[in-house]
């Protein structure tokens, strides 16, 4: 097969995403409109476009939407329409599709309800819930072209044993979402498919890699959808459109026939879980993906039953707070953020205490240098199937002056020993907070930045850093992402008195405009150590009814 | 530091060894008398040479012996003398110890009886209970030269976790076991310390590369002890000694500042578990580590405590025998264990079935390609230091002409990803296998060989062949190693009617000889899944009753 030319395919592929969508919720002007009536938020112009009683559907989360539809009060093919309707309408604002099959998942949604009917059973515990899928994830008869040209048009033969368990469970599987080139960035974007917005302010980036679920959950286009992370991937979009999510720890989640950049890379992998616009949407996720049992047919996944958790919500916490790193001082409104965390809890009656790791610079160092072991040769190869260019943001985070050579193994496993290193002093470190809490027990809890500015603004990736979420790739937490509050211009001025310590601290400091954030979501990290995925969801919970 | 001549230190470190042994323990006609008197079994010789007190207390499991020293019938002291004694034999005709602190636990040992006189408590689950570590085990004060001349006098700063928890738990160590060159063979052969020869027949090969692990238990000189595998090294000096012994999976027993080759290399890593003489001491050990949470301070040690598996003692089991892998034939005493094993299950009302796996042959590829990834490049580096040489055993085993060049990390996480994808099979025909039994369950465990023949002449390691070994290293599966019969040159019988299907089956064919090996132990795997080693226990336990 001969690779498209990379100039004239995207326009092709784009017109074909378009004739997917069901005819009566097409429309090219759809996005002039938005803008032509004064919309930057395309979550607040879909509600204008839609029926009340799809705004009722699409306002509840996945396990609400389960119980309601098992109680019959609303059909599968009800809540398929409303939340179709709406990533149709996104798609066309934000861009944040890459692949759909919106009739087949429709005609899947009345089948459900005739089981239903017929037999007065669910057929698990997501029936009939939709739930958006990254490219990455492999469904039989589609591409997972993940952010090249060059790898369009190779549909997959097999579904990704994920989609197969939350399929089994009932769920309604309808889009692929955008992803950038290789996975490797922070913001979405790529020669297939183009830009994807945040959905909540189009001028912004919806973050990455996985960019179009945050876009699309953000526009209430999905109830629940399925990200990657191998540097903060489900961490940034779910904190950029102000949802929940969670970053599991390696093995917890089944990967098996989900199509990856650096597949192999094992060290510090890339990683798949939830985003979802209520906390309780990601744990229905987990419970069901982990009760699936899926090491029985994924090798890398643990035998690890859900655990109880129920500890974590009725006594009384510790946890370690660290809101600057000590390289990168976090815009006024991320502070703030996490102060209001720590408010939060001190009233709540938990201990807090300052988080402090010495060696907590050496994240990125080791991070990058695992990104870019191999130079970007692996991106470069895949370009030249099409001859698409490197896409710039990708381009600036795989540094291909890292090394002068690719890595041979020997300089690989030596690399992967400086990694375990840093994860044993960390652990040490965590282990020794027991000696500086009043409880005298260690801290529970790592609260912190996600990223150190708001979404940035469209292609402006020269302010990104990824010091607050790699860290927890390098020790492979299991984090959560808790929406705190909301950029508000009026309080979170610029703070004129501070002096930026480094090049990228100059960029991130001047990137903050309060004007341009205004009104969007902030977020912070909930990081328990590895395999804590129920601590994490718990303690989370804490934080999150304690700011109520 | 310079280092020393490898043709002149060798003897300098024999005589440092020989000086650390209490005087009153020392002869360095040891050898000679033991061959005069037409000895070739030196744990039957040293019977002859300690007292009854001592061979009655030698003859103890480690559970046992905790049980006696906490009941004072048996002082740490006593208990600890008796076994530093056979050791110390032991050392003087296998050449099984590598380092020794006698003196320093006999110390440890008499301040164990006074804590335990004082408080009337003992320290742990293991007070009082000798154990002997592999070389590799950091001991701070100790070398861990790995088999090597030009990493010798580098002594270690820290203990290994994994000897801090058994010392906290109340373990006596004292002596730290022979290795070949690198770990990186089945028989334990380096120029530091020469040879170590299998201690239930001085002619034969201890295995490898845990071999002074093996010769020291199998003479007695140790009730248990610590030993690593990456492709059969606890199961083989296990087997090769009549022992039970557990290759537990990746990051269940902590390896932090255990020393090793190819460090780093995590795909296929070293793992590191219990030799013992009973069953019961593999379990004492388990419960040990891993009750105390060693991923506390390990990153790769996964937090799962030890779990019930009783009711694989109780129900009836589904077991896949596997007596010959379609490669190699197995020697005529290595198939009637098997054979021994399946009669015994069937017996005892459980149901055997006959495991096949379409890809076995992949797991020796896939393991080849891993060892040889850096062709060799570690070892000759370590050598270069001395200007020692690669000795013949590994230089056969790590095939320098496996690749053109050292694999760089593209080429490395292509074969980890042909790992995986042998996992992924591997996992789906033990799924598949549900389909093939009376009871409609999957098979709970796998028998088959350790190896295809009893343990081969000193130096005659052209029989050697990983393929009953390495796929379970691929596959990361929980095995444990349990003694069935020992070779009986009136039962097993040459099979003049064989014809070897390759070259490698034939050496195997040939290297079989009656006579030599009359007396020797066989042993069989039973393996389980990844991360159910407690279930692998229990299951062994009931192969074990059911052989009695």
């Amino acid at each position: 097969m001969t690779a498209p030319d990379w100039k004239t395919f995207p326009a092709e592929i784009q017109e074909k995403l378009y004739q997917n969508i069901p005819e009566e919720w097409r429309d090219k002007t759809l996005k002039d409109k938005m803008l032509a009536e004064g919309f930057i938020n395309a979550k607040e112009f879909i509600d204008t476009l839609v029926p009340d009683s799809e705004k009722k559907i699409t306002s509840l989360d996945a396990p609400t939407l389960a119980k309601v539809i098992a109680s019959r009060e609303l059909t599968s093919y009800e809540v398929a329409k409303a939340f179709f309707h709406r990533a149709a309408l996104a798609q066309q604002l934000t861009n944040c599709v890459i692949e759909s099959w919106y009739p087949a998942a429709l005609a899947k949604a009345k089948e459900l309800d005739k089981i239903l009917e017929e037999t007065g059973k669910v057929v698990g515990p997501l029936h009939g819930v939709p739930i958006s899928l990254k490219d990455q994830v492999d469904i039989a008869g589609f591409d997972s072209s993940i952010g090249y040209i060059g790898t369009y048009n190779h549909p997959k033969s097999e579904n990704a044993l994920l989609a197969t368990i939350l399929e089994n469970a009932g769920a309604v599987t309808y889009v692929k979402t955008t992803v950038p080139m290789a996975m490797m960035a922070p913001e979405t974007v790529s020669n297939i498919h183009g830009y994807t917005s945040n959905s909540l302010n189009i001028n912004l980036t919806s973050g990455g890699s996985s960019g179009g679920e945050g876009s699309l959950i953000g526009a209430q286009g999905s109830p629940l959808g399925v990200g990657t992370d191998i540097g903060g991937s489900i961490r940034i979009p779910s904190a950029f459109q102000g949802l929940y999510g969670l970053r599991p720890s390696h093995g917890r989640v089944p990967y098996l026939r989900v199509t990856n950049s650096y597949s192999g890379q094992d060290t510090m992998p890339s990683v798949i879980g939830p985003l979802s616009p209520s906390l309780e949407g990601i744990e229905l996720f987990m419970q069901t993906v982990v009760g699936a049992e899926p090491w029985r047919q994924d090798h890398k996944v643990v035998p690890i039953p859900w655990r109880d958790a129920s500890e974590f919500k009725t006594r009384k916490l510790t946890i370690g707070v660290m809101a600057y790193d000590g390289c990168i001082m976090p815009n006024p409104p991320v502070l703030r953020a996490v102060d209001e965390c720590v408010a939060a809890l001190k009233r709540a009656g938990h201990e807090v205490i300052e988080w402090k790791f010495e060696e907590q610079a050496e994240f990125s160092d080791v991070g990058g240098k695992i990104f870019a072991a191999d130079l970007g040769q692996e991106i470069r190869d895949t370009c030249a199937i099409s001859g698409e260019p490197v896409v710039p943001v990708v381009e600036y985070l795989v540094d291909e002056s890292t090394f002068p050579e690719i890595l041979n193994v020997n300089q690989w496993w030596d690399l992967c020993n400086k990694k375990y290193e840093l994860q044993t002093k960390f652990l040490a470190a965590w282990a020794e907070s027991a000696s500086k809490t009043a409880s005298g027990r260690e801290i529970d809890a790592i609260i912190c930045p996600v990223w150190a500015t708001p979404p940035f603004e469209k292609n402006k990736f020269e302010s990104a850093v990824l010091g607050y979420s790699v860290p927890f790739n390098v020790v492979d937490s299991s984090v959560v992402i808790v929406p705190v509050t909301k950029v508000d211009k009026l309080i979170d001025l610029k703070d004129e008195t501070y002096t930026p310590k480094n090049a990228k601290d100059q960029q991130v400091y001047d990137s903050y405009n309060p004007e341009v954030y205004h009104g969007i979501p902030i977020c912070v990290q909930v990081a328990c150590k590895r395999l804590e995925e129920e601590k994490a969801i718990a303690i989370a919970s804490v934080l999150a009814d304690s700011l109520k």
